[in-house]
């Protein structure tokens, strides 16, 4: 996370109020960060082989996520002025999309596994709600930009209760 | 560790001087997540298998730990004025905590070792009085930050003698 | 990549007009840094031994690679000069080079194995290619600079399209 | 390496000719660290068992090598001026010692190797002459910056030869 919060020139607690929005959109790209890679984390590590589009989605996947340091600082700096959460809004749109490729590759990899195809079901219906979610925050943003952040909120909140079904069947999968 | 020391202007060690605040919070800073790296290498180098609750107490912590190098740059540019080094006791309290819910979360997935256990308390003994001296350290500041600073040295020499229990019992788990 | 791209102060989409060029010259960074990951990936991945040529070649790899971050964004900055255009032909041109050398070393180290040794010639022909059109970049940037785009973009696509040949040698090798 | 060159605003290759001393002490930089990560490498990787003095070994040699992108701004930045190059000098002979203290504490744990120890007596030979070298290096920058420069250009050479015996002596431990 590269995400970088410049320091206030003065040293008293008055000063650290103008980092305030960009110290709120720091969390939630955090988490969302956090959440990307808990489930990058369980993907990837059910593999055993990496093929070439494994790779592509991964890149793919990571050129959209380097973009939400900028699109964090752009919302916080300008204190979530309308077109920047519209913007973050699309950036998470498309990254959850390429976490969706991703997903896509993995799975014609690991093809002969009936649990994890299962686990997999469940992520699928997590992102389409996301996606829903995502795509309805860029219009709301022109309507009330509080809108966008329920949802962004809500959809943080989705995929912090961990995905008990994948995990369990990563967990029989290794102890097989 | 992204700290950052702006390079100055000038060519002379005079130039250097002003910098000296900066660069004195730089190494505590260094040191502390120095620790960090250190317990959290042998924390998760006892593990086999990684539980979402591990991920998570493992993104807290990240994310504490990712606001030192901004507290610690505010506190050195201010010259250690008595707010910046109160949300520096603050961060490195929270930091110690989330450190400790991890290792909670590291305990679960390890419950059949009464070693570990054993070495998990000496630990849980040194993060108690951390914790201790990092709240004194708040209210501290506002009296004198040299009291403040004393406790920071005090928690950062307990941490820096290595938890010979913890090594040698993961050292047998390896050897059996 | 630390390839930053700076926040502008305004929040509205006219404001992020003037980074297009910084942002279309880091996608195409982003793109062949992928492709350099990607092949490096399956470079490494088929060695089971580090010599000392192979770890000099890397550091080579990595100096030139090192240096895209800050031709992208001299490019960008100054919305695609001839000069900047070269620069970044010259820089495309030393790293392809210097994959050809790591990727010499790292033959050196698996010698024995002949399906391998035909996957590389075929990267060969490729990083011929590339070679050929990354020195005529320079060159070209001075009569028009979209002509040097051509060439950086075909190379991209040469290089996207996923190297059937020596993903198929590793997945053999790995699997004997 | 978070060393970082500051984009020039004009687009001309005369607009490059003031980033010439910047440039000039990344690559020299840029080699020294690629020198102590081969090293590293090959000195970690003889390791089955981490134990607490190495793992303060290393934040110990971390922390001075991460001092290294500021001395070299620094340098870069004031051209070379004398307390800059004194100062590098200082930061790599600490950096040289430090790594020097990381190998003693590696030796101890893989006591039984002769042949590693023969190599390490190697790597020690080398080590001293650096420590003279960098040393001497500090002084003598007050009678004239070029002299430290023929030594710090003396040990970089020095040490990108590669060092046989200690990767002959590691290559037959790992097929033993």
């Amino acid at each position: 996370m590269v995400l970088e919060i410049k320091v206030p020139h003065g040293g008293g607690w008055k000063d650290l109020t103008e980092l305030i929005p960009t110290f709120l959109s720091y969390i939630l790209s955090f988490v969302y960060i956090g959440i990307y890679w808990g489930n990058h984390h369980h993907l990837l590590h059910s593999l055993k082989q990496v093929s070439s589009s494994i790779i592509w989605g991964n890149i793919n996947l990571l050129f959209w996520l380097s973009l939400v340091p900028f699109v964090t600082g752009w919302m916080g700096e300008n204190h979530f002025a309308t077109d920047t959460v519209a913007l973050y809004g699309f950036i998470m749109l498309v990254s959850g999309f390429s976490f969706f490729l991703l997903m896509i590759a993995v799975q014609k990899n690991s093809h002969d596994n009936a649990e994890l195809k299962q686990a997999f079901n469940h992520l699928n219906r997590k992102g389409i709600v996301s996606t829903i979610c995502y795509a309805s925050s860029i219009p709301l943003a022109y309507i009330h930009i509080s809108a966008s952040f329920v949802l962004f909120i809500f959809v943080s909140i989705l995929w912090l209760i961990p995905d008990k079904k994948l995990e369990d069947a990563l967990k029989r999968k290794n102890s097989e």
